[in-house]
């Protein structure tokens, strides 16, 4: 694995260590090369001696399945020199489908898409299969795409999205900048990339356009809020004429009823994200404002468990052909 | 002072303390009376010995100014017998204009209304003057009306707004329901009162119609982050055509220039709850996203400061006719 | 199981959903009989559904093992109605074994011992071998005792112990007292039952005491720190002469090396209550202090799972004659 | 003032500002030159627009007082070019009266020390009052000091002292260093610099020590707490023969009853760190354990309130001939 000492990396390897079919090999690292992995890691108490070594494509080889938890950009040149490998990149590189989208929002040249790591996709699962490479998807696009996509899909909303989803602070990774420090954190909520500006905008048009079957518009806010991991997004569509409560429902059940790692909730209880801790699971819930006449979906989820490194877990079992849910945990650690 | 026990009412005591012109009577409480101030409120050290009296007009009267900090619904008896006294109600009871609303929402006889506590509507602040009764407004709709008023004052965005505020705990009081207690709320975030069920909402859709001088909609989603303090209040609507970003801004700065509370912060810096905390203000930002045709406005204020017991001392002196801004911070207590 | 809606019940079921040789069979709350366990836990999503029923013998009858997280006071007459049933008590009603101990901290007769569900003391996993009943212990017993025994055990200090340890807010049980609103206990440290007052002090000195085979006396001071999760203890003692550095490392690696749960840390690594967080570990350091003359250990575990449900299971483990480790994770979920 | 962009500098301008006899003149930082003070703290409100200039004599020469809060080994030689102004050293370079003690703990050349910025010693307010140079005693040592001094004054207690103390990571200020990430710190305790490696312990030392009149050992462990300001100090200390719990309350009472920031709280009443919030405060209180012969002082302050940017107000009014305790509140801001 790629990446080992921040938080994805940490902890895909929490949830590889329960997974009955995996065994754990070379982990590398950038800045941190030569320490031990327990040095980053405390938690991972079997692997606290592993030391981390460079990242290169000689220390990656002869593994099976490579995970790439990197800082976007560095995934595409070493994917092609792992040759066999099921490789799973955590990263942006090969998430969007449309090179303009791509150059606009990353800027460079156009690394290519690979299959698109959200199983719960009706067009995605079929590709992961047998894959040998997967586009690990962001983090808000995961629970925003899941919380929209029956509304969507089912064409019970105008394709115009107001999206605010508050996310734990580990989503930012583990980078030393002032306002992710935690006195600056703690007693304190925060916006940032207001106005479309994150990156993950094109991301979720691409999902939720693909599943209006035409362009949708997304307005997403980012909020930075003071606990270290879980998101918790609000989405907000208007109703098409005719649409009721009922009607909604039905949609949003029918849709997850047999997906193994989303849980519409019962009526009259809301997502928490707490539920979700470290587990692989979207929480959904949805209703309509009458008045407002708006739909308002609401999903939470642990942004770097089912947003990050569970889906990547999820992806690989169906890369590998094992079953989907091997060694993912969808009970969640609370209070 | 009624309901001085709550937080509410510690959050005027400690504002009052520092109030030049304020010599602080008689405080009485609901199902603590008979303990002291200082069981409640340890950071109120000059009031520890205080006894906490029962909430009735004999030990009320004769104070010039009455704060009442109950739950809604007791606020209309008391003050029909405190006679000649400013009363202030932080509660609910005298906000909603309409009778059908205020039927729909809080049920039972209507109240009718007060001068509305917002001196930073244009239409507000003349009646409050020389007031002798004041109904502060909810922490919520200070916030959210705030940041739309330019722009649906100035006729900028379509009268359809989609609301997403995180509140600090200390919000729902100090009332014992599991769900705000520590271990639930650390390391969570969760919404309640989804699909345009707080009661807060017809207080905005009062005050943002008569801003817009036309009926509007509002979908508002209450979140509740783990934190104290501190309302992030995301706000967004559509563009009307022709309207840009320099247009929004120099609207939004123009209609808060002269205001003391009120500060729309220097482009690309966006609001935190922190930079609020213990202070009388609100702190704004705005921006247009050009791809999902939205304004976006976002808002923080302290829920109890400028959201509740700040904005009640600042209509106090309104009714004195103090100054305006007398004994009431501007600076936040950050980190 | 009994108290199935409260945070130990809760974090118990969290566990056994993960046993592979346990089948989760009736649960009973006392004032929340009638709602579902998904009310209360919605993390459990397995077990969502699942009515709480009322806490009596015969709801319980019929069970291998019934689990009892109650208030103390509640479990001595549940358990002589459970005949064969292996008992394991979360409680403290059977953890002390000294009757005056028992009058003097919870008055009352006293309901005798049990065996004492602390494996890692040196006399005390044969005798949870086979047990039908075990007295789940204490917290912060758990953690304290484990960071002093080699010490005392040893020889290696006085039998004067200081004892200060940070609690999340879990630890207090799921119940509606103001100091623990979240409003409260957020941004904030606070102390109670200082000077001895504490329920935990006499386990203490009943578990330290044996192990130094003479009495000690340990002043406890419990902290409550804004988390919800995890116990940090800090245990100071005066070093008998001639006692180094190297004689209390060797001394604390050789007491645990071959303990599955105790995780003596690197020379130079000082524990965090997140590397444990749901995970079924004690992390310890130790050092001297050459200037002050004292031995400093420290202990990090969680609360919940190591310090009460992770140890009953741990016990419950032996008491079926299952290998010790079955179903516990060493791996906790951070950051 | 010298480093006004870390945390330490920006309480000292919030507190400023409320001052009535200040005017605060040039700001200067180290690596954030040429930033506007709005940037790092958006609190500070009506500074917003001041450039941080460079940290040099020229710039800070021509005020009556300067402030200086830069890492340890900058004082000294800033110090010495400042001619007739007042000095008010937040730093460690000059609180230390030993020389060896300097040497051993920070190295390098002894800078000498100034008049010790505790007022409530004893020995300490005479040599403020119109000092010219003063050094602001360490946020720990602050409120240990001031826990332990009746004890160790009035000869009530062993000279052996055990302290441990939480504190809130603003203690740390503004590194960037990994475990104080946000993503670290929530939800987790910690401790660091155990074994009597932290640099305040030989400040505890030469203040205790001469409280007491004879050599004291103090044995400190910091704890880092999840909240961003604030801490928490427990004192441990054997009780000589004959000393119960009324001789100790008296001693406390006695004390400090004429101080206008220590207090000691009523009987039964403990500390919590948000009573102290913003303020420039030390909340207190003792008892005795009888069956460990232990005295256990508790202390709770703001770290950067009077455990550094009040305790420097302080001693500027007092160097200056103000009354002591003008512009600084001692009302908490809580919850």
């Amino acid at each position: 694995m790629a990446g080992a000492s921040g938080y994805a990396g940490g902890e895909l390897l929490r949830l590889l260590l329960a997974h009955p079919q995996v065994e754990i090999g070379a982990l590398t690292a950038g800045s941190n090369v030569g320490s031990t992995l327990g040095e980053h890691h405390p938690n991972l108490v079997e692997l606290s001696d592993r030391p981390l070594r460079e990242t290169d494509a000689e220390v990656l080889a002869g593994h099976d399945v490579v995970f790439l938890a990197l800082p976007h950009g560095h995934s595409e040149e070493l994917a092609t020199r792992l040759g066999g490998a099921v490789v799973i990149d955590c990263g942006a590189d090969h998430r969007l489908e449309d090179p303009a989208a791509w150059r606009r929002w990353y800027g460079g040249e156009y690394p290519g898409s690979w299959p698109y790591g959200l199983p719960e996709l009706p067009w995605a699962r079929e590709k992961l299969r047998g894959a040998e490479r997967v586009a690990v998807p962001g983090c808000f696009p995961t629970v925003t795409t899941l919380a929209l996509l029956p509304a969507l899909h089912d064409g019970l909303v105008e394709p115009d999205l107001v999206v605010v989803a508050a996310t734990g602070t580990s989503g930012a990774g583990r980078s030393l900048k002032p306002h992710l420090l935690s006195a600056e954190v703690m007693g304190s909520a925060s916006v940032y990339g207001v106005g479309g500006a994150h990156r993950h905008t094109p991301e979720m048009v691409q999902n939720l356009g693909t599943a209006a079957g035409e362009p949708v518009r997304v307005s997403f806010t980012p909020m930075l809020a003071p606990m270290s991991r879980g998101i918790l997004a609000t989405c907000n569509a208007r109703l098409r004429d005719g649409v009721d409560a009922e009607r909604v429902r039905r949609s949003y059940v029918r849709a997850y009823e047999a997906e193994p790692f989303v849980r519409v909730l019962p009526e009259g209880q809301w997502p928490q994200t707490s539920a979700t801790l470290g587990a692989n699971t979207v929480h959904l819930q949805v209703t309509v404002d009458p008045d407002a006449g708006s739909l308002v979906a609401v999903g939470a989820e642990d942004n770097l468990t089912k947003g990050t490194a569970g889906g990547a877990v999820q992806c690989m079992n169906l890369a590998l052909g094992l079953p989907e849910t091997t060694g993912l945990p969808t009970t969640g650690t609370a209070p």
